[in-house]
């Protein structure tokens, strides 16, 4: 009996590729040795022979490896969107490309976009660093209701996050290119251009989830920041390329913005170098806002390479000319 | 014209004695000057001669203080509660005494709760710190719908707190003495020393908001602490004596739980040689999760005394009798 499973373990061994050119995808390896105990896991850096691959999965993959793969089935998407594939200009056509499927996601960022409110206005990075001097000194409180969070983008992410605050008791507003109808009871809404100066003049918390697009790119800039009421508080949870860094610093120096809180960046990891590190008001997460959890994205992998491996259609199939 | 105001202002200078045993009252004195700008604020250290004294505002008043003010005409309260007059054994009958009355107190709760819930679940303490060593490092992710939050307590407070933290997505399970009806769609409810166990079996983060009765006292100990799944997080909003102080070092030690957010002690404010200071594990705040503003008390002291110098009934007294 001893040797009969290793025997069945090796025939059906497979080969997961884990490829970033941005991420270290290591943080994976343990919910995929859970989820398929036999998978041979191979790293960017150490990808052995490419004959083996099965399954790439994928954040802004480093150019050409995948097309390089001959007996690729699947190409996963750590993601809900495929737009960082644009990394790669030679992406195969035969194996079949998958996104995650992420119900959880309005939850995981919400907690987060929560968290990063109250964290400021609530001054509780000041009682931990007063802890660990052990000074009993109690900052002054503002009560929810006279702290207004505007969020731009109310697509479902936004409109999660508005129902959490208003339900915290902060006075919530939204902003969003068209007009939206069914808004949660409380939250008052602004649209367009001409809707953006009054969303802005109320914001004491902006948070930012609109969606990159071409008219969204460098959205949060310093014109944008002058609108605010003096001293507010910026969240990014958007995408790096939402935020002209060098005019979020400048705002900080001058007192346009008393601080951020960013969880995407132009560059990431965000290079150990950059000035937000360690800047004294502005709070770095390594887009974690609502990164889907490893064990999920395992799970989502194995289940769609076995419905390839059965000859059937994985249900999160994407067509890579619509990106959907 | 220029002598004039001047003189008024002095003919109608009011003194306000700011009283403690047990907390700095200093944070209260530039809300004091800006609601009663010509005010002869006089503090615990250097009261001066106590016949001016128009009004005190205490918290844990020092003892026999109060009955030595021959002209005092109001003593407020700084919370809405009076029990803690019980430090003063001279509690003066003649002047009136005052609660303050705060509707913006179960929106201050809810903000902290739901921040202590997020910051450990979300592991948000690590990115702090890493961000100043910066380090570019995920931590696990487990959505809300996974982690159950039981509150113990379902006052208004507790149940503004269940109802946020559903909202974001968390489970959410609450424990009171008796059965409550009318609790918010999704809270799983549980009630009595029959229900107990039955609650804590679920609970991977515990909020204690408890009324402090003779009953509720030590409630938060060793053996309870056992009941909860190993690991759990222990938040404490309700009174320093629902904790057994050296249980809960104990528990973290073994394991039993992971870490305890903590804003009451049994001695306020904790002294600087308490091992919960600087305890890798614990986060301590200064009793600020539903502090009243430091301006709300201003006012409140300013329009009570007002109300009294009209020969007016001001709508906060309290019976020191029935103690509401």
């Amino acid at each position: 009996m001893s040797a009969l499973p290793a025997v069945i373990a090796s025939e059906r061994r497979r080969c997961v590729a884990l490829l970033s050119s941005v991420l270290d995808m290591s943080y994976l390896a343990s919910a995929f040795r859970q989820v398929m105990p036999d998978v041979d896991l191979r790293f960017g850096a150490d990808l052995g022979s490419l004959d083996d691959v099965d399954a790439a999965v994928c954040w802004y993959p480093p150019p050409h490896v995948l097309a390089s793969m001959p007996h690729l089935k699947l190409v996963q998407s750590l993601g809900a969107g495929i737009d960082h594939f644009h990394t790669d200009p030679h992406l195969p056509q035969t194996p079949a490309l998958c996104r995650i499927v992420d119900t959880d996601m309005a939850g995981t960022m919400t907690a987060y976009v929560t968290w990063a409110v109250i964290h400021r206005q609530r001054s509780m990075g000041h009682y931990l660093e007063s802890g660990a001097g052990a000074q009993w000194q109690e900052q002054p409180i503002v009560p929810p209701g006279r702290h207004c969070v505007g969020i731009a983008g109310l697509g479902t992410l936004g409109v999660a996050c508005a129902q959490a605050l208003r339900t915290i008791g902060y006075r919530v507003r939204g902003w969003s290119r068209s007009a939206k109808a069914d808004l949660p009871d409380g939250i008052e809404s602004f649209h367009g251009p001409e809707g953006l100066d009054a969303f802005l003049q109320g914001c004491d918390t902006l948070v930012c989830l609109l969606p990159l697009t071409p008219q969204t790119q460098g959205f949060l800039n310093a014109e944008l920041f002058r609108r605010l009421p003096k001293g507010a508080h910026l969240v990014n949870v958007g995408r790096g390329s939402h935020l002209v860094e060098p005019d979020l610093l400048q705002a900080l120096e001058d007192g346009t913005l008393s601080a951020a809180t960013l969880d995407a960046f132009a560059q990431e990891p965000l290079p150990s170098g950059h000035p937000f590190w360690r800047h004294p008001r502005i709070v770095v997460t390594p887009h974690i806002a609502a990164r889907t959890e490893a064990i999920a994205i395992a799970r989502q992998t194995r289940d769609n390479l076995d419905a390839l491996e059965r000859g059937e259609r994985p249900a999160a199939i994407v067509n890579p000319k619509l990106g959907y």
